[in-house]
């Protein structure tokens, strides 16, 4: 079976144990997000900042397992070394991959915007290490959200640091302004500037202790469901920057939604056009284009499995849909990458396999190598794909 | 410019003012959803069974206009007329429709479960009335979902006055029990037995007039937002039934999601399949089928001006896209379905042009006689888009 390489649109990597620890303040390190697991095993409770958000786990005494309980150290004892995890790459056939923190994720729950902007330096001290470890590796930049001004501050010291991402949770504060707030637009000014790719990751939402905290169901079919609850925040995060006019204001500002899937584009662009025509008289700010055509050119999206996902770009012609591995994670195709690579996307035509596998990512991310294959599919193919 | 016929799966009557007045005691007719606006006409209240919801009037002293300012009884005086709404109908191309109420929409805010079922009575009623003029109105059924007794007796009611469909709220009731739980079985138990088809109209959650009115978000792009927003609880609604195996056990039971759209169907199939596989250990009740065969077979959904909406049928192989017009609110057709209709399927081949005009509806309501360019196009070709 020929071995077909792929960018990844949405990985992650796994916090060592002591990385706040070794970093901040014990004062600071100590509110951060970390996961404490009962004693017997069942539940795990999520700290920070002085909130606790109690999950079951999976399997027994077991985190981040997949179906037949292996843990990200079983399964994927190399997710965080930055050798070993090359190698991990190279026998699934991933090329190059955008990175967001796993624990980190809950920082979004964090409500202190002092700890928040310290605690994002400290994760990006460590992820910036990747990067230059290989150019294979594309870190996304924690960005704090609870001040405009440490927000625009960490954007440019990221920028500095050579990251060329950064990770925004799909809502910014419950009951804060929202991202679609004029008050963001300093924001917006330098990511452009920077020329930084916004990454929202599915899941970001900031949880309150006291109500929820990502489960939304219950019951029956509650774990189907919770799961497509998942994709909404994804798709209203890059509606909100295209409705209230940042893709207007900013062109070459970029934003790619990972781990949501990505025929929602197609639908999402058609909503907000009839939304656009047919409730004209509310509409405000006007844009100079239509919203469908800043989703078209200025959104991305990562999927892993979606079998329409191929459909999205060559029936729909949207693009920007990149292929994601969510490694190591269970979401994702660790184990069986090659199988659905070659299911997805193994009797397309040239242009558009080298487009979903890699084009859109390297579009965002120029600066990335060319995969082995990749010299085979260059460039201009891309645009034969439109 | 050759006539294209479409039936519609998602259209509306507009109530008379003294529908309840003449239907119910007067202390259960001053509790219906009624609207009264302001002097200075910028705003109206609907009140319903004492709650209040103020909502601004997209122009002065108008309800439901469109870009132009023109109310329903400007744009379409025959509306509300049996006769000279068919006029209306030939007029545009439409043959045959599914019509829920417009005001009666807001009876899914009702706390009282003796109001909601007399309310319902007196709106199926009045609606019946419409269908036994002509075989081309297929009138939704209003169903009581404030008690599981009310429901069951009114989708029997329902069936025996002759009505085809059953209209339910996206969400039964905030904070009740939701669709995917275990008490809702009579109700999906009377529904495949009668043979009536489930219809989620969006924008039907139950309102709260301490907190939403369906009103989500303010400030810049906020119109787009909101319509967007729409769209969510129909996808929840039929992933509620498909996650809990209400069509496992019912597989003759049959759900159409009108004026949401129609691409996130093969999104969301994808999307619980993905879920199925990689949280298997979580998934329960287990299927017997994938999620994405019951969205593909049991889940229809109509769509206005989508131009990817062909598609998912086309390339992605969801045959139960419908057309709809919305007549005659003013997110719909009116005015110009033909040249919709052109633009969307003009260039189709006879037998997927078919199906989303006219095969997918026929298949729902097949009662229902052809379209007059419907002999045509018979039904084997239906077999032959898919």
């Amino acid at each position: 079976m020929e071995k077909l390489w792929a960018n990844s649109g949405d990985s992650h990597l796994v916090e060592p144990d002591d990385l706040f620890d070794r970093s901040l303040s014990r004062s600071l390190a100590e509110r951060m997000p970390r996961s404490v697991k009962d004693l017997d095993g069942g539940w795990e409770t999520i700290h920070v900042d002085g909130q606790e958000f109690r999950r079951r786990l999976p399997r027994p005494g077991r985190r981040l397992t997949d179906e037949n309980g292996l843990t990200v150290p079983d399964r994927a004892p190399g997710a965080n070394d930055r050798k070993m995890r090359l190698l991990d790459l190279d026998s699934e056939g991933i090329w190059a991959e955008l990175i967001y923190p796993s624990l980190g994720m809950w920082t979004s729950s964090i409500r202190d915007p002092e700890l928040l902007a310290a605690g994002a330096r400290a994760i990006n001290d460590w992820a910036i290490e990747y990067q230059r470890f290989s150019p294979r590796y594309v870190s996304a930049a924690t960005i704090p959200f609870l001040t405009v001004s440490s927000a625009v501050a960490e954007v440019t010291r990221a920028a500095n640091l050579g990251f060329h991402a950064a990770s925004l949770p799909v809502v910014p504060l419950i009951d804060g302004d929202d991202w679609h707030r004029e008050s963001w637009e300093p924001l917006w000014t330098a990511l452009a500037e920077t020329g930084l790719v916004v990454a929202f990751h599915i899941g970001s939402e900031p949880h309150e202790a006291s109500s929820r905290n990502g489960t939304y169901y219950r019951g029956p079919g509650g774990a189907l469901l919770n799961y497509l609850e998942t994709t909404y925040g994804g798709q209203r995060a890059v509606a909100k920057l295209i409705a209230s006019g940042v893709f207007d204001r900013h062109p070459s500002l970029r934003a790619i939604v990972s781990e949501g899937g990505a025929t929602w584009g197609p639908f999402v662009a058609d909503r907000l056009d009839e939304a656009y025509r047919q409730h004209a008289s509310a509409v405000r700010p006007r844009l100079r284009r239509l919203p469908s055509e800043y989703l078209y050119e200025n959104v991305y999206a990562s999927f892993q499995h979606d079998r329409s996902a191929v459909a999205a770009v060559t029936a729909m012609g949207w693009r920007n849909v990149c292929w994601g591995s969510d490694y190591p994670h269970i979401e994702g195709t660790f184990g069986h990458t090659q199988k659905t690579l070659h299911e997805l996307v193994g009797d397309l035509d040239p242009a558009t396999r080298h487009r979903i596998t890699q084009g859109a990512f390297q579009e965002l991310f120029p600066h990335v190598p060319p995969a082995p294959d990749g010299e085979s599919s260059p460039g201009p193919l891309d645009a034969a794909a439109r």
